[in-house]
């Protein structure tokens, strides 16, 4: 019997009610199925070249098992009735396990996993899927709501699976994007391919686990991966100081594109990977960096590096110091590396011998560095050594010799001298377009601008006049407040970009706790107000400005200009701005403003006190700015924990006066200024009077810090503890 | 033209749609109103008799502003179609202004105030009720779901108000249930009468602000209020250990029934109350107290207290010294008190010259303590004198005498002998019953137990059976696991009592951050069951239990007997059990288990570290249980700040062993047990092996610290920091 006329009296008794969509010439049935109770009929059911097509719609709380027996002829399918018409949301995931599985066209969003996995190529431990395919499926902010409840987008398992022409966007929680698991002999030399996948923006965490893909651990790195990744699109992969983290041995990296992605493709463990072929598009961005170089045997060759910014580990170029005998997680040392063909073009950071110290004593050898272009339009130097480099042999390399560029059909800059034609990146090094990527049918996001950029809403003074207006505004409007005083009776959620701006002398009461609350996805930026505490209750612990209470996963600015924020002192412990716990803000900035009698502190953003690495901002700055009478610190910054995953946080203070601050018996740090772990900071043309210390603890990494052009009158010299530093 | 003949052309047009109800004799007109619109309407056309009625049903994010001007003869009324089938909900609140006002039958629920009062006497600052009344109102559980997000139920502001027959029931967050503001002439001298309420269950806050009734604040505490407050049921309310608060003069307090609550009637500021006829029920349940006397010219006649527990400033009767000179807002001294014919049986404390130290210096003067009847059936003394107490006249007392007493007709107990007649509480004392109290038509809170009290469920191993069985039980089901290997792939929300017992030998291994989370309403007894953290996450802070990372309203219990927990150790700052901020248990026990291998701590209650006065948990009990290679503390407990508004936290352990413990260095406070402002501790019959210390800082009140019967082998002895004590 054929097949694909089955009678239905073969059919278990749920499946009467399946519709027969298409009766394939290979004898395959195509089952679409519309409640999960059909799906897992069908599975049951389902042959050698079954397809089962999930109907229209939302698919909401439905784990799905995908479990069977294909061949390589005929595998069994998974699919949408139409591509990108099946949606998958709430709590759901998807684990397949058997042989020559395919998935296609399903949208998981709106929603988050309730295990630790979204798609994993495994049902449970020691059931895994081999010879399967995830292919044109998306994966859109499917997100934990809580930032740091760790979990992976995708984890592949077994062997010879392919993960190709997916769209991952937005992870915005704690964990890898994708990671290819060895921990069992089953799921080691695995012939993996991971291909043509659109990996979309992935924003700073702010903290470790922000890989986008990682490939292995450091338990298992001296095994042999054979993964390979190619022709994959990072577009602003941001979570942290590694974009690809290789823990495992023979991988190719190949032929990938990365555009203005914070941080390195790094071969953390392993030996005898291959990274060839592949472009880095910095475009001047913060942190973007290229390629990190650690172990053995490793061949880094015709890739392109061009206008990356990034330092020490997130180099353009990174050679790393081992540590002699190394136990498997540290550093083992760079050992007959061969880096040749590279162009690294206007890139600050070159670093050879990197990390070296007393534990990574040990620098590179039988090393070959060859046929490299480096070349600064501005003619700067941009290599560093930190130790002893002569087993890196370096042969015909350009390196800061002022040559000619010119640009390429494939968009790419090589040396216009024909004599030069062997040196750097081969001429038809092809250039991966972000089209090529994902799936066709899913649009790619663009850039958005935070503030001011959508309608301006004139409001006059009164009761609640503000927090209607407020209210009432959408994303990027601007509320502009006429001369006059507005009392407020409710705390204001902010959960969308706003911007508050006074036009003549506003004046801002409010009388409970605080004033605005951030909200996750909202921002928001006061220009010219007066904001005074002077109706808050007399209760102690309000704040003028607080993020939500909870987890945010959307990072948020908080932006204060031209603006005069007083008498925040109705009871003790009253701060203009309090954080919570695993929330982050991209960026928090005082500018040209004044801030005056409050008890508590200014930015206080100290709540991630469990030491494990995780902070709440990335980049504070404060400029041009006056404060008087601040009981607690301008602000209180802490970074706690060891492991150098992120670059931030960035503390900046110029051009401002700080007087009779950090006073208050509850300031417990007895600071004015408190940096714990903060990794760049630049304190300079201030003037501190009659005010605490600044204390800056280093603890992270290789802490910059700035002090310079300051006065201090009445006020004791910064303190700056660095005995934590590693 | 008469007004209930009303043309319709003279009324606005969204009146028109208004069904004239009823026409009273009085020319009066009843409205019913069945939008928020229309209620606007009403109002605005309100004259005085007319009552506008609110059609039943649900009223969401209602904020109900009525003003109007009523007569003595004829006030505006605002009430429901059926008194209790009118429900408030969502964001709303209500706000009077105006004069001979009356609001009577709404029940505000499942929702809370987006301000911060859900009944206001006032409108706005300036514009205030007089003459006005709330009557047969329900606030039950209307609780901002943030529970330090300050509110009030209800403020009293003007004069001539009257807040009787209401149910106030359930308030859970930070903020007094009911407050008469004094803030303006207007408000001051006011004949308030708050009368016939019923004042349900209000849960241990763990903090200051958890008063059920405040008469004033400091501020004014000099000025006369003239409130009564009379008939009231105090039922279970152990906010904090201010039940009642007067700041203010000239108060009566009357014929109020205390039952089984926490803390007392306190007369913190202002001269020349009068307590009288109050029956105060302690049941024997810890720190229930009757009334604490601060200030002049305090009249205390004609009370009984019985089987309270409390002591210090939550004794039974507490006459306190005073701060010679005092600022408003320190201690005045007792002068001119009368305390007489009192009954105080079955006691525990009776304070005198109470707080007494080098700043409360004054102790009590001119004062007469005459015709009290002290009684303690098992002969105990329970009067503490802590100063001079010349200035305190003793007169006709009946003190720790051997007598006969009976109960009267009252239920209340009475001497026999004839000769003791003038002696004590009078015969006639009215015990006022809870039936009389609130309005009829709602029904009053019984006693819930929390655990097995429900069906049992009986479980297999396997994967995720255990989620799927707490998953389908309901409040207070036993889920009974058969022997055998558990693995949960997700954390298990229980926000509801449940148990899970062991039958056999139960492991439960996790592959999330968290086994467990107690939810909002939820509460978890573990019995029998193995828990080992092998197959958690490799990340940092994991945790086996955790609370809501929310706030939490409702108090939970955590209790684990007969269990073993091991192997807390994938990696740094593994926690047994982690609370978030602003959760707070009503009790934590470990009895008869065992813990070892666990990289973090055991009960980690250390979230509140504002120094807010706020801690986690009231009760930590630890009985017979080993610990063993723990690298954080057993129990980590902070209760910051000074105030002296809590009772707890009190930490009991007893009769169990601590090995190798407390020395991971992550352990920042490098304790084995650290406890920050506890105020009951009791650690006895247990062992200490090559384990760190124990780390006592006393802060808060008395704290009373007990340690006796342990043994420390390779162990330093305990640290006790009393440099903190007031």
């Amino acid at each position: 019997m054929l097949r694909n006329t089955r009678s239905f009296s073969q059919i278990p008794c749920a499946l009467i009610a399946l519709i027969v969509l298409n009766a394939s010439p290979a004898e395959a049935t195509d089952i679409l199925v519309s409640t999960q109770a059909e799906y897992k009929d069908a599975v049951k059911a389902a042959s050698p070249g079954d397809k089962i097509v999930l109907a229209n719609g939302e698919w909401r709380d439905f784990e799905i098992l995908f479990t069977g027996e294909g061949t390589a002829d005929a595998p069994i399918t998974l699919t949408a009735e139409m591509k990108g018409e099946v949606f998958i949301t709430g709590q759901s995931n998807l684990r397949l396990a058997g042989k020559h599985l395919v998935v296609s066209g399903l949208v998981f969003r709106d929603g988050y996993s309730p295990t630790n996995t979204v798609i994993s190529f495994r049902r449970t431990k020691g059931d895994l899927a081999h010879h399967s395919r995830v292919t044109e499926v998306v994966i859109d902010h499917f997100n934990n709501p809580e930032r740091y409840e760790t979990d992976f987008w995708v984890m592949i398992y077994g062997k010879h699976n392919r993960f190709d022409h997916n769209h991952l966007e937005g992870k915005s929680n704690q964990g890898v994007t994708l990671a290819v698991r060895l921990d069992s002999e089953e799921s080691r030399e695995n012939h993996h391919q991971i291909d043509y996948n659109y990996f979309g923006p992935r924003p700073v965490l702010g903290s470790n686990g922000g890989e986008t893909l990682r490939i292995g651990t450091s338990h298992y790195s001296l095994s042999d991966s054979l993964t390979t990744v190619e022709n994959n699109y990072f577009d602003r992969c941001n979570g942290e100081v590694e974009i690809i983290s290789s823990k495992s041995g023979r991988n190719t990296f190949r032929g990938n594109l990365f555009f203005e992605s914070r941080g390195t493709l790094t071969l953390r463990h392993g030996n005898n990977n291959v990274i060839e072929n592949n472009v880095f598009l910095g475009n001047r961005v913060d942190h973007t960096g290229g390629i990190r170089v650690i172990n053995k045997g490793q061949i880094v060759r015709n890739n392109y590096m061009y206008a990356l910014t990034g330092h020490r580990f997130g180099g353009a170029l990174v050679i790393m110091n081992g540590v002699p005998n190394s136990p498997i997680n540290r550093y083992h040392q760079v050992d007959n590396a061969l880096i040749e063909n590279n162009s690294v073009i206007d890139s600050d950071h070159i670093e050879l011998a990197a990390g070296a110290d007393s534990e990574r004593s040990a620098p590179p050898i039988n090393s070959v560095f060859r046929a490299n272009l480096v070349y600064n339009a501005d003619g700067s130097e941009n290599v560093a050594v930190h130790d002893d480099i002569s087993g890196l042999a370096f042969r015909d390399n350009s390196m800061h010799e002022k040559i000619e560029l010119a640009k390429a059909d494939n968009g790419l800059l090589y040396p216009v001298d024909p004599d030069l034609a062997g040196v750097g990146a081969k001429k038809g090094l092809k250039v991966l377009q972000r089209s090529e990527t994902g799936p066709s049918w899913y649009p790619k996001p663009g850039y958005a601008d935070r503030f001011d950029t959508g309608a301006t809403h004139e409001v006059g003074p009164g009761l609640d006049t503000l927090s209607e207006a407020v209210k009432a505004s959408k994303s990027g409007d601007i509320v502009v407040l006429a001369k006059g005083d507005y009392l407020v009776s409710r705390t204001i959620k902010v959960d969308r970009p706003v911007t508050v701006r006074g036009k003549g002398k506003v004046r801002i009461e409010f009388e409970r706790t605080a004033l605005f609350e951030i909200a996750d996805g909202g921002s928001l930026k006061l220009d010219g107000v007066m904001i005074s505490g002077n109706s808050a209750p007399d209760s102690a612990g309000n704040t003028a400005i607080r993020t939500s209470r909870y987890s945010m996963l959307g990072n948020y600015a908080l932006v204060v200009e031209n603006s005069v924020i007083e008498d925040l002192d109705t009871n003790h412990s009253f701060n203009f701005f309090t954080v919570a716990k695993h929330t982050f803000a991209d960026r928090i900035e005082i500018r040209d403003s004044v801030v005056r009698n409050v008890t508590g502190a200014v930015l206080a953003l100290n709540r991630e006190l469990d030491d494990l690495g995780i902070y709440n901002a990335e980049y504070i700055t404060i400029v041009g700015s006056q404060f008087e009478n601040i009981g607690g610190a301008v602000a209180d910054i802490y970074r706690g924990g060891t492991d150098e995953s992120t670059f931030g946080p960035h503390f900046l203070l110029s051009e401002s006066a700080v007087v009779a601050t950090g006073k208050d018996k509850r300031n417990k740090s007895r600071a004015t200024i408190r940096l714990h772990g903060v990794q760049a900071t630049d304190i300079h043309g201030n003037e501190f009077v009659d005010s605490s210390p600044i204390r800056i603890t280093e603890t992270v990494g290789e802490p910059v810090t700035r002090l310079k052009d300051n006065r201090y009158e009445g006020t004791v010299e910064p303190i700056i503890d660095t005995s934590l530093r590693p």
